[in-house]
């Protein structure tokens, strides 16, 4: 079992990108770019009759994270959150929930997870809420938050001037080769 | 000018709905409920040509909002932020900044705003990260953010037995008619 | 049982003072004013020799605390956080915590707590670290961490000006007043 | 100038202590051991007359932060907060708004700072009150708040082990030394 990347920038080689591809390369990971694949909102059935689903790709997108044992969210910091792509695609998760609650938590709650956010506006300070709705949402599925990079960035290619970010990011690849050689 | 309300829910007669609504009685308001529009995730062209933004009713809403000059977010807590509708919805500020940065900007930082977030799993606590986002967000479109009530709700009607929230969208009406009355 | 009122404040009749006094009226409460005691910093014998503790007044008033059932800590919010008169009588509970950890945690697991915090600097938004931090206090303590009020005042006397505040508080003890019924 | 570290530990070689020396070592510092000072709690004459403040060590240690250009407080996270050693300190800062406002705002804003938090309760997560408060602190006084580390340990020496803050502080060094180099 390898690692689940799930990027959620609506650009291809952005900033939260490079920072992932650094994190894991060489690492055995799906890469799986939510702006590439359809997701609807979700449909809030939780007090109504259960009625259709979007018809889209989510569930072949939550069945490839599911069969990794590491979760990697590589989102740039929308409007101080997570991008509306990855939001709209954990949102999604209810949908889970109601189809079958026991066994998505049961995987779930068996990974570990790391949350890396780029943005250009103080993220090391104004990323902290991003990093807090993730700590919740972990601690409901019981996934272990392990660890989070919160870089800065705007033009693509920034990101390789934040010292700080690059090396949280190291220091993480330092912790999974450690725990491979055990 | 009077009150913008942006209903986030994916569904109708919710709780937020519910709680939006015992706020802006008997006030001018214009209800728009993001469910019942098609506004696509924004495309990011920070740093490339500006190609296409979707054709889709972001224009349309955001003009609206931008009439009122109060704001009301009622969004529910869904996985300890704003729903995926409502924050597909603020990425798309980001067009907005594109196209007319002065002037968007200009608009924003006249209004003030108030954000009810309803939720199941102690709310008052665990909302905090989406009042922090919002409070990032009108700090950078400079936007008077006036308050904010976290209420308890699950199942549809729920709401109505959280005096707390109850009493808080009571104190901002007060505020609201008193200076009405000036 | 009743309550346990701790009042951080290095002032008498401080609007945290005024807006507590408002909570409890007409309940049973004893009244813990910090400022009137003699509570040194912390020892820290985690990792050494238990020496001896701070011959001072923690003993008595840690005593009075855990008498009660409901806690309402009312501390004014002195650069973000809780006053220096507060945060080193919680820093004592370290000593408690070595001194008899079981039953400690027994006690305060079986209790309800409240924490009112009042500033002039955007309380309702500067105020949430202080919020966050007693958030982790409790779930550490195991106890329940029923509610918050963030109200607004600098000169003595303002908070009666600040009606969210004062309704907020009038909801905590409507809930009390409706538990006390059944 | 260089950099004032501000110990908040109430015992020394301890694992904040540790990461703190690892950050300046080699750099000029003063290094200031709150514990080894009288630093009473601050008096609240703001709306009252101006009273005698406590005849302690606080003007010295103040005097001595102030002369640097670079601040770093290095505080173990107890009750997932700054030390009361830390707090009571910072509270203070009162004083000297009381005796000469413009020139110490005037001098703090001239500062860059970091914070340096260790505990042992999933640091990373639990310490960003902490985090939040210096926040808003550094942002009153306008202080560039430029970093911060929050590092896990509980026996003095486990700070050795994380290779995280370990790298943090490291980048920190590297970005001093780059600016030292221009």
């Amino acid at each position: 079992m390898g690692i689940a990347v799930i990027y959620g920038s609506s650009r291809r080689s952005g900033n939260s990108e490079q920072l992932a591809k650094r994190l894991v390369d060489g690492f055995e990971a799906d890469h799986i770019y939510l702006s590439e694949y359809d997701i609807q909102p979700i449909q809030d059935y939780r007090h109504s009759d259960k009625g259709a689903y979007p018809n889209d790709d989510y569930h072949a997108i939550i069945k490839r994270v599911l069969e990794q044992d590491k979760l990697v969210f590589a989102t740039p910091i929308y409007w101080y959150g997570p991008s509306g792509l990855t939001k709209t695609f954990i949102d999604r998760w209810s949908q889970s929930l109601r189809e079958n609650k026991a066994e998505f938590l049961a995987k779930l709650s068996a990974k570990s997870a790391w949350v890396l956010g780029v943005g250009d506006d103080a993220p090391h300070l104004k990323g902290i809420p991003l990093v807090q709705q993730f700590q919740y949402i972990f601690q409901y599925t019981g996934t272990a938050f392990e660890g989070y990079v919160l870089g800065r960035g705007n033009r693509p290619g920034d990101i390789s001037q934040d010292h700080a970010a690059l090396a949280a990011v190291d220091a993480i690849r330092k912790g999974w080769e450690e725990r491979l050689e055990e």
